[in-house]
């Protein structure tokens, strides 16, 4: 699959996907979730990424849906770009379609990172609400319109936001449909960083660098998975079982032996297991609908 | 019903809920109790309504439960006051009656703010948990007090508090029972802001006017029960299906189409749905008890 | 049993437990697991314990796992003492040690306060996420460096970390394996207060103080139980109905008599029940796997 509304690069075991359509501001359609889901995908069976940066071409992040069908861009029997084609849910609703994209993001084996060069809106914030950090440029705009636009949120942010910024945040942003800048999204947590405009991108890598250069693929992989779906684990003994099965598989394989020699030896390790065929079969997950 | 402890009023579009004991703090009492429950079936039914502020007459919010009762006001034999009367829990216990009004808040199809005049002590603060955003003047205070008074946290804050706050500013409140201003209110969570006293019932007027100026009555409604029964959900997979189905059910009805017209017209929406009539049978709810 | 690995100490109320190999910067150990699981056992039984303090002997808290054993350290069949020996899960994993210790602090009737004296390295800083507030000294710091020793973040962390500061701080923290200072760790949420050294452990004592000295041991015991547990109930109206039970139970009992009687005379409260024989049969737990 080659992208036409995304641009997908891995250099130095870091995987970049720029949405790419600047002319309008990367306004999200149904080629641009069938290309992320695409990329998502590559990301996860590549051996060579370690970690994602996520970011726009252009003045703007994602202004969100794109509106070219006007009034009629959220029915879905006239603009099925907004919903997931042929992917429906057992009654045959056609599934939101950033949902599937949140989704997917959500179970990347890989860690992954926001970079809002500017706004993101509506969809466009909200299918990032999976990754793991989000850094923002000083003027990236934020918005989680869907109340101005007749509509709900969407991409499951209604689990996902309030877990990240609170309930209370997440109802004053949903109920006003306020468009608002980076430094309130950092007082209210969504962003976790506010930087000037170059020095974003450097930020990303930075972080990204530090995962790729110090740690287990396999680990990280596990961990991600521990962590995004633990929020939904019933209670801590869920998180108990999954640990001690994991604990026993990779503590006797041959990353825990490297990790724990090269820090006694004070040098950089040097990790040979591969998420792509090492993954323990244990890796808890959400059931899938 | 006329109410003799609190007043509700209709203005503009937005509600004033105002506990009316000032001689006595605004003691909570099961007269109070239950003028609140009316209060909010009214606010549901009335199409007039879009956004709820919830204050105190006088110089406190509410003191908490009234204790004129002494050493029996938590005794269900003598004082049912404390608790819901007849409604009573499947085992015949009689439901907790703070519990009763949390509850009911945290269904409300309207937002919520709570705007803290003064002292907010017991239920008195329990209470306001499942309002979406918080206000406090300069002079409130703040009581977790149970643990004081030999009893526990009640109004199902057990559940909201950790969640709005962290389970260890939620501790750290209820083990203690501390009496604590609003600037330790602002930084552990509870409230979003601290105004001064003239500045308070304005910052929630405006905040509800901007729901009601720009915003679907029925999107909002859906949206709040999204995030607050998405609390529970068990993943975001249910978060998706919900999303999928509002989405169908939104994205090809009048308000939706209101929404991206008066956008792309840059003129304000004038959005024809009520939430009486129109609002989806798929919004999801919690399974109520 | 007594203790070679750690110290328990009660003192007019107030447990100290600390981890006491100073010579090994406190590293952990299956001694200290099996010692710190019977000190939590002593201290809910003994209703002259009202909080509990935790804290390190020497310049650390605790570096972790102890690596005497090298790259085998977390090899089952070698090193058993990261596991919990015959402590096996349904299906006959060996449980992770680390976890035995974190879910039995859970599950304490009593408040746990940690105090970091000084670094808190893998294990030694996942086995406090359960207690209830924790204080770091200036020096103190903090890793979450599992991905870095090839392992997976243990003691029911993945469940505990994003609850506490939110899953965007604990996958940047857990993907990174990053070693962090007090500074960070007051940003992000792990501790509520960073103090100069001499002042870290009378802070921790002022707010045990706090506890013993105003509240009932049976409201704090039953409001610990609600909190955390209930940070797994499906939803509001499980703590209703656990609220509903308890305010049936206590507000009827001497401790609630006492409570409102002495906050009416002006006075000291002089609680009569203890912990031991009068907590509710009702007060909830995790359904213990």
């Amino acid at each position: 699959m080659s992208y036409t509304e995304i641009v997908h690069e891995v250099r130095d075991g870091i995987a970049t996907v720029t949405l790419n359509r600047p002319d309008r501001m990367n306004a999200y359609t149904s080629t641009m979730r069938a290309e992320l889901l695409d990329a998502f995908d590559r990301i996860d069976a590549d051996d060579a990424v370690r970690a994602v940066v996520v970011t726009g071409a252009g003045r703007a992040f994602c202004a969100g849906a794109d509106l070219e069908a006007g009034g009629d861009t959220f029915n879905q029997e006239r603009s099925r770009d907004m919903f997931a084609g042929d992917d429906v849910l057992d009654d045959g609703t056609p599934r939101d379609g950033g949902g599937t994209v949140a989704l997917r993001i959500a179970r990347c084996l890989k860690p992954v990172i926001g970079a809002f060069n500017g706004a993101a809106v509506g969809v466009g914030v909200t299918m990032t609400l999976p990754m793991d950090v989000r850094f923002a440029a000083e003027k990236a705009k934020f918005g989680f319109v869907f109340a101005r636009r007749g509509i709900v949120t969407e991409a499951a942010s209604s689990w996902f936001l309030p877990r990240l910024v609170g309930i209370s945040q997440a109802m004053e942003w949903a109920a006003t449909g306020r468009v608002f800048g980076a430094d309130e999204a950092l007082r209210g947590g969504l962003v976790s960083r506010v930087l000037p405009p170059d020095e974003l991108l450097p930020a990303a890598y930075e972080l990204a660098r530090e995962i790729a250069d110090n740690t287990s693929a396999v680990s990280v992989a596990a961990i991600r998975r521990l962590m995004w779906s633990g929020l939904s684990a019933p209670s801590p003994w869920d998180a108990h079982a999954a640990d001690s099965r994991l604990m026993a598989a990779l503590g006797s394989a041959a990353d825990a032996a490297e990790g724990v020699t090269s820090f006694l030896e004070k040098r950089p390790p040097s990790f040979p297991l591969r998420v792509s065929a090492d993954l323990p079969a244990d890796v808890p997950d959400w059931p899938v609908r």
